[in-house]
């Protein structure tokens, strides 16, 4: 296991700040559940208005949640003056996104000064029942000096 | 340019029924607005509750009617017994999604009885001005004879 | 841990006949270093005739032996009458493939009747140094009943 | 069509000369038979030694292939003391590389500073014919001021 050492000793204040600023967690009502340097945990409760055609959780939704998973754990690692911008994203669809609840894990695969490679999981709760649904890699930049894109 | 023939009449009416019981369309006021065999052009409006942290849309949600495009152009394409489900999905962010409204262009690049391949690209529109902002490239799979899973 | 059981007892022979017959891994040194029910591991020494132009082993290069990998992983899953084939992979570059040899990992993420899901990841050795230079997701497919497509 | 502007008058030798150090390319045969800033075409004959367990060429091989193609494709438009490398990549293998001989052409989709995105295909020919057998996204990174990697 990897232990990461952030850039800022004040990581989590600016990682928590910066995803209340994210509306898209708010309305999905995603909320932060745990958070180390270079992992994140989020949570959704099932949301009846983002189901795909058979009900389920659409799987644009359950990539929402995993992006801004990876997008923070990425962040929790990045210097003072570096915003984070999701480069691209793959996610692999394991079964149909069907739970009570979802929780999405991210991990920091390889941090860099530009580039950081980032994973994460989603799993969905039913009862005690955990199952894991889909999973992503993603890559994510370190912006710096760009007026419209701070923290 | 490949001319894709359905395998069935009622292509267009399969597409928008289904598309109709997407809840996460109906959340997000995404559109279809063109439609033939193979391909699909949906719209959504800026949607301020669906926002990452710099204030444009957030890459899971222009994700998210990606996916859908991408979802039913195979759709459309598939026999009168298959549902659809997303195997992968890869986005690329060109750009941030900074736009008035948005267009998701998605076209099948290879069809198969079981696998489906499409690519998509979205466009952000800021008064006559368009721009890519996301592609995908997305594998689709025709379900059979799954009880949960019809059309 | 999940703990996969093969559908054939001699999962292991299949293997390694079929690997036995991918022309690439013999002109590549690739060989099986380790073997169980959803998982492989491969090792390929440094390949001089194989790099890119720093002199570090080619992308394209450290993702045949990854392909292979997550491909025999899934295979060794599958029944009798199956053969695979690579529906698409995604190779993330960690790191420049600057090593003395090279080994790949791959397991099974989630299999199925047509799709299995695996990843891999790549090392680099040098000395008594080990290094993830790649990560890979695939989806691999099960096909029957097609002449040309034999185990 | 997008028509892009060079960064170095040189922008051709600059590509083949680092090309040429790729003995990757030059132990698969593959050579390039067309380029213009931003596009490159690379062709290479069917290659016996590299193929898969059913006798096609390798998707690895098609993805060596093609990653090649995407990166010169993407070092054309860059600055004099930029090197490139490939941060990820995705192929989605439509077929199987049953031909002759296959071209791989590739065109970037977005030019960056940083980050350049580019899109490549995979054909197999057959006497007159031609079929895609691949698909490939990837990212490629702008790197200077590494002693190690240089153009």
């Amino acid at each position: 296991m990897t232990n990461f050492i952030p850039k800022t000793e004040n990581y989590k204040s600016r990682v928590e700040e910066s995803f209340a600023r994210q509306h898209a967690m708010h309305s999905l009502g995603i909320v932060i559940v745990d958070l180390a340097p270079g992992e994140l945990v989020l949570e959704m409760p099932f949301q009846p208005g983002f189901t795909q055609q058979h009900g389920f959780m659409h799987a644009g939704i359950i990539t929402t949640a995993l992006d801004s998973a990876c997008g923070y754990a990425a962040f929790s690692l990045m210097p003072e003056d570096a915003a984070v911008l999701t480069i691209e994203l793959k996610t692999s669809l394991l079964a149909p996104a069907d739970g009570e609840r979802f929780t999405f894990k991210a991990k920091v695969v390889k941090p860099g000064r530009t580039i950081t490679f980032v994973e994460g999981t989603a799993f969905a709760h039913k009862g005690n029942q955990e199952k894991a649904v889909a999973t992503m890699t993603a890559t994510m930049m370190a912006v710096t000096g760009r007026e419209a894109i701070k923290n």
